[in-house]
């Protein structure tokens, strides 16, 4: 008899992906990753993606528009048999799990990767388990979610489900001018209603981004809702100078609109319970001895409730005005993007958070799933973040607790797809 | 007898010089000027220096740091029985002048090349009129006056003058990490006493910085002084965050600090009557949907007396880590380099004042004439700028007034090296 401990083949499983994945993008300055669509390390991901789809004899197709599923059963092979016996439309077609691999610059490595390695950890313990699907299982791997190469979020789910207008996001451009449509190789495919309606339900897994979970016993949590949110970029338009001789009273200064701007959006979002973060700004010339003549900086905001967000935003835009007229500067204020208010798919969750007896949150950041929970019933399963730090190379996740999460992932395919 | 005008040369030699540097290293965007130090414009723009030193039969040297010199007779040509029979040190050897090509980013074309072009058109002006120098003449070109690729202002000129480590500055890099030594293809010869011991005299035109000869009937003005002034670099440093997720109370985000300071030094600066600018920042990671991690942001400051240039700075650094207390965020604040006090040569400013019926007046902005006003007697010649507006593509001078500065350039070098 050996003393031994028995290893979890699900640590083990973890361990394995995940120290693949580690070294790709990462920058050995700041420890994040640069992991931007379709950038040699993304396409690294991608291969990666394909390998270990292969290793499970699973087909992989894509959408026409960056977007990767890798299939447990094709989708055509769905039999309206069992879902029927099942009882619920979620259940009568694929169900879809996955989630992206591209990182904002220098990001955390467990935002979207996490939830395509325990998609595909999933699908081993189901199997470890014997368990057989009476439905197709695909693994999906999203492009272009954080909109840091494009600047549009959640692009490739939009294409996917006609949220976003293919020409357009053929001509989007990267900092150095690259299309969009350059960067994959074709004009995006757009909407695939053929594709989404051989799917019954998608279920993203994603590190909690922030700390809800960090103060209970649950490993593992199930999302209610995603609040409305935007970013907005304010161009604050001035005229350039030379920062040593310009008279401080000759000066149209672009830089103190924005200062006062950011302050302000600071506090208004404090006197809402809001979100509001300018996080992002481009200084033209930005230059030590040069008074800006454009500083551009953009509003990322959400709120619980949209109406709370439209004030929120309102009450930025006024207050910016106001003091681009006190200096003598120009405003102009361009929605860059909104998603509505996203409410999960109610039974779904439910029957989730009964399964996993996991407590059920809100959260304030878009995912790709806020995009698809339009088309087909959508929940997320969160797993627990320590420091609740995300979009940064401090971002981290517990071994234990990410595998607590693929067993939930699993738990809840067999739940969805295999009986 | 004919009716049409006389043409006046000088008008003609100004536009036709001006002309051939009209389109070099400018961007069609915005029509500001790249002429970062050792880039292909600016490489072009000092060959353009030898052709016309070439044309003119002036040799060219150079003195080991980037800066050219092209010599209406050589400076060990230098007589002293003139120079002692005119009675004083100061036009005892050569009289240098000149000035910059390199420029700000998106810059305008007259700060630095009208002082190398109106140098060349003086000696014209001078050969026309049968005038002989019993002096040398030499026209200049500085190397990194702007500081916009290596960071350090004045650096071609401090290097002459030894006012700058040689070491130091071989290891300074651009941002692409190419060093001034490999730019330079050399490691750069530091102090020159043995060439400027042949100088009698620096002379630099350049177009006015600010409105004090836009309001009065003179088109030239010549300097007294050059206020003290400096570069702080302002480290905030945060936490990065998710910009969606992230509680506004559990935030550690350093662009509020920063958007503080910035309205602060504006503030600081307008109290006391001197001048303050943050005009360049950096932010990490400069995502619109991060928190940032860090936020980097330039102060440039200038005050007519050292006193409340260091009082200034001190308010700044003050109420910067104030807030960066409320902010739970971290400030660290260093020199990145400082300029005393530039008191020109009285006697030799008066006497041009005088000979040209200029007027006197102070100056914010740094010059390698304040640099190498500690060595050799110098002045500076200002040419009238309508708006005031420099270091912008807007900057400008008429080209009435332009051909007044050469006018008063060739007066000047006639008085100092030619009687």
């Amino acid at each position: 008899m050996s003393h031994h401990r028995t290893e979890d083949p699900l640590g083990a499983g973890f361990r394995e992906l995940w120290d693949q994945l580690a070294p790709v993008g990462r920058d050995p300055d700041s420890g994040g990753y640069l992991r931007y669509a379709f950038t040699p390390a993304e396409r690294e991901l991608r291969n990666w993606f394909a390998a270990q789809a292969k290793r499970r004899g699973m087909p992989v197709t894509d959408d026409g528009n960056g977007n990767l599923f890798a299939w447990w059963a094709a989708p055509d092979t769905a039999d309206d048999g069992p879902a029927a016996e099942a009882g619920t439309a979620a259940t009568a077609r694929a169900v879809l799990t996955g989630s992206h691999f591209d990182s904002v610059p220098h990001g955390g490595g467990y935002d979207g990767p996490l939830g395509i390695v325990s998609a595909f950890l999933a699908i081993d313990e189901l199997r470890r388990a014997g368990t057989v699907p009476v439905r197709p299982i695909g693994v999906a791997a999203f492009v272009e979610e954080e909109g840091a190469r494009f600047g549009v979020p959640c692009l490739g789910s939009r294409l996917l489900a006609g949220a976003f207008d293919p020409d357009r996001a053929a001509e989007l451009r990267d900092a150095d001018r690259v299309s969009f449509a350059e960067a994959l190789g074709a004009r995006p495919a757009g909407a695939r209603p053929d594709l989404l309606a051989r799917v019954g339900a998608y279920l993203e897994l994603h590190v909690e981004q922030g700390r809800a979970l960090a103060g209970g016993a649950a490993p593992v949590g199930v999302a209610s809702a995603i609040w409305p949110h935007g970013r907005w970029r304010f161009e604050f338009d001035g005229e350039a100078n030379h920062a040593g001789t310009t008279r401080m009273a000759d000066r149209r200064d672009p830089m103190l609109t924005y200062a006062f701007t950011v302050l302000a959006a600071n506090k208004e979002a404090r006197l809402r319970g809001a979100h509001a973060t300018i996080g992002r700004v481009r200084v033209e010339p930005n230059a030590t001895n040069a008074v800006p003549g454009r500083v551009t900086g953009w509003l990322d905001a959400r709120a619980a409730e949209p109406a709370v967000l439209d004030e929120l935003v309102e009450a930025v835009r006024a207050k910016a005005a106001d003091r681009a007229r006190r200096d003598g500067t120009g405003l102009t204020v361009v929605a860059e993007s909104t998603s509505p208010l996203v409410a999960f798919d109610d039974d779904l969750g439910a029957r989730l958070a009964r399964l996993l007896g996991a407590p059920v949150l809100p959260t304030a950041a878009g995912h790709d799933a806020g995009v698809l929970a339009g088309q087909v019933p959508t929940a997320m399963l969160f797993v627990r973040n320590p420091t609740g730090v995300s979009h940064s190379p401090a971002e981290h996740a517990t071994e234990a607790d990410c595998v607590a999460g693929v067993r939930a992932l699993a738990g809840a395919l067999a739940e969805l797809a295999c009986r």
